[in-house]
C-alpha cells in the first residue's frame, strides 16, 4: 500500500482512482486538488476516505505518488506550481492519451531528478465530471506506463503495483509507439465520429431534411462518441497531430479506394472488404472488449 | 386485421414482422416463403401462428400483403416467381434500405396494375438471421412509406395500418428524398465504420502492432457496427453508390479541413467544431433516439 498519494484534477479518471484507491486500499493517505468549484461540492457527495486540499506547499513534499489527472493543457500550469515542493522520491504519474508531447514538456519543465513514468488508463466515457467516477473503472482494463532509458526500475514496479491494486491490467510500452496505436485505436476513430456529425449537420443545413429524426440507422451511435469532453479532445488532437494526421491520410486513401469499389460495383473485392470488417469484431469479441450481445439500440 | 400475409425471406426483419403480425394481431393467417433450410429449421421454434410454404403458386394469389424481406440482389428473383400468380388487389411491399434503384426495377419488372408500396422500417442491429427476430423491434420506430404519383392512396393507408399495428410510427416521403436522407444517417456512417477497421487492420499488418489489444479507447464501438451483414451492406452501397459518392465526397472535405486545424493548431476552430457535435447529441437524445446513459463499453 502507498502511504500518501495525490490526485490532481478530479473528474471521471481521477474520482475513479480516488474511489478505487479507497475502496481496494490502495493508498493509506489520499489527498485531492480540484480547483473547480463545482467539482469539490460533487467530491464532497463520495464516501471515500480522502481530504481536499488547497494549498500544495505542504502538501507535494510527503507525496510518495502523485497524479495528474486534469485535462493535458493543464499540465504545464501544474508543474509550474508544485516543481519546487518536489521531493525526489516521489514517483510523479499522469493519465494522458499522448505521451510524447507530455513527456518532453515535462524533461524541459520538471525539476531534475524528479520522476515522471506516465500512464494511460483505457478506460472512460462520454461523460466527463467526479460524479461518473466509479471504484471498479479500471477493473480488468489495460494500463499503459510508459518506459525510456531513463525510467527508474524501481518506481515503475511500484506505480505497476498500484493501478493493479486498482484493478488494472499493466502494459509497458515507449511514448512513441503508444501515441502511433492510440492515432489508430482512438484518436481516429474519435475524430471521424466528430467528422461524420459534423457532415450530417452540413448536410442538414444544406439540404434542410430532417436528419437527426433517423439517426437510428447509423448515426445516433456516432454521435454519442463525438459527445465526449472537448477540452479533452482538442489536448489529444493537438498534441498528437502528427500521428492523427498520418492516419487520417490512410483513411483517406482507403475511402477513395472504397467509394470506387461502390460506383464501379465491384463484387468480388466488396464482400471481402466487408468480410474482413467482420473478422476484427471476433477478435474483439474473443478479447473481450465487448460483449457478443447484438445492439439493437439502447432503451 | 388483414387476412392473409406472405413474407418471403424471414430473416431477423422478416421474422419480427412475422412474430409482431402473430403477436399484435395484424394478420389473420401468416404464411412464410424461406429458401434456406437452416432458417427454416430456427423458424419452427417460433411459437407463432404461421404456415411456412414452399410452392407460392397457389399462396400468392390469395394474399392481401406481400411483404419481401430478402436480401435486395434477390427481388429480382423473387419477382420473376411470384409475377404471374399476382393478383391486383394484393399489396407488394418491401423492407429494403434504398428506394429508387427498387422502384425503377419494380416498375420494369412488375406486371402492369400490381401495387409496390416500398416500406422501410428504421430497425435492426448488426446481427441477421430468423433467431435474433423481436416481435416488439418495431415499437416505437419509424417506418417509412414510399410514394409517388403512381401510388394507390387506399392501398398505402391500408400499409400504414399494417406497419402501425406492429408497433411502428409512420412517415410518408419519395424515394429520392429517402434515399439521400439515408446515404447521410444510415449509409456513411457503416461505410465510415467499415473502412475505419479496414485502416487499423492496414496498418496493425504494416507496423505489426497489436492494435486490436487496445480497441477499447474507440475502435471497438465502431467494429460491432462493421460486423453487419455483407450481403445487405453490398447491396445497399451499390444501389444507393451516387448519394453515398457525394456524402463521401463531403465527409473527405471536412476530414481534410479537420486535420489542417489540428495541424495549425487552431484553438477556437476546434473548441466550435467539437461542441457542435455535442449540441447534435444533445437533439439525438432529445428525439429519444438514444438514452442519456453514459457507455463506459458493455460488460
Amino acid at each position: 500500500m502507498i502511504n500518501n498519494v495525490l490526485i490532481i484534477g478530479c473528474g471521471l479518471i481521477g474520482s475513479s482512482i480516488l474511489r478505487a484507491c479507497s475502496k481496494k486500499k490502495a493508498a493509506k493517505n489520499i489527498f485531492v486538488k480540484e480547483k473547480s468549484i463545482s467539482n469539490i461540492k460533487k467530491l464532497k457527495k463520495i464516501r471515500s476516505n480522502f481530504k481536499v486540499v488547497d494549498n500544495l506547499r505542504n502538501i507535494v513534499p510527503k507525496m510518495d505518488l502523485i497524479v495528474i489527472s486534469s485535462h493535458m493543457s493543464q499540465y504545464k500550469q501544474i508543474i509550474d506550481s508544485i516543481n519546487i515542493h518536489l521531493n525526489k522520491k516521489t514517483i510523479l504519474t499522469d493519465v494522458s492519451s499522448t505521451k510524447k508531447h507530455i513527456l518532453k514538456m515535462s524533461k524541459k519543465e520538471l525539476k531534475k531528478g524528479v520522476a515522471w513514468i506516465s500512464s494511460h488508463p483505457i478506460s472512460g466515457s462520454e461523460v466527463s465530471g467526479p460524479e461518473y467516477g466509479d471504484a471498479n473503472l479500471f477493473n480488468g482494463k489495460w494500463c499503459i506506463l510508459i518506459k525510456d532509458k531513463r525510467t527508474n526500475e524501481n518506481k515503475l514496479k511500484i506505480l505497476s503495483k498500484f493501478w493493479k491494486r486498482l484493478g488494472s491490467k499493466i502494459v509497458i510500452m515507449d511514448a512513441k509507439k503508444h501515441d502511433i496505436i492510440f492515432s489508430l485505436t482512438s484518436h481516429l476513430p474519435h475524430l471521424i465520429a466528430y467528422n461524420l456529425i459534423q457532415t450530417a449537420t452540413d448536410f442538414e443545413k444544406s439540404k434542410k431534411y430532417n436528419l437527426l429524426n433517423f439517426s437510428a440507422g447509423g448515426l445516433r451511435d456516432f454521435s454519442r462518441i463525438a459527445a465526449s469532453n472537448e477540452i479533452m479532445w482538442r489536448d489529444i488532437f493537438f498534441s498528437n497531430s502528427e500521428n492523427i494526421s498520418k492516419a487520417i491520410d490512410l483513411f483517406i486513401k482507403n475511402l477513395k479506394s472504397f467509394k470506387q469499389i461502390i460506383k464501379s460495383k465491384k463484387n468480388k473485392m466488396i464482400i471481402k472488404k466487408l468480410k474482413e470488417a467482420k473478422k476484427v469484431r471476433k477478435k474483439i469479441i474473443k478479447l473481450k472488449h465487448d460483449i457478443n450481445r447484438p445492439d439493437f439500440g439502447r432503451n
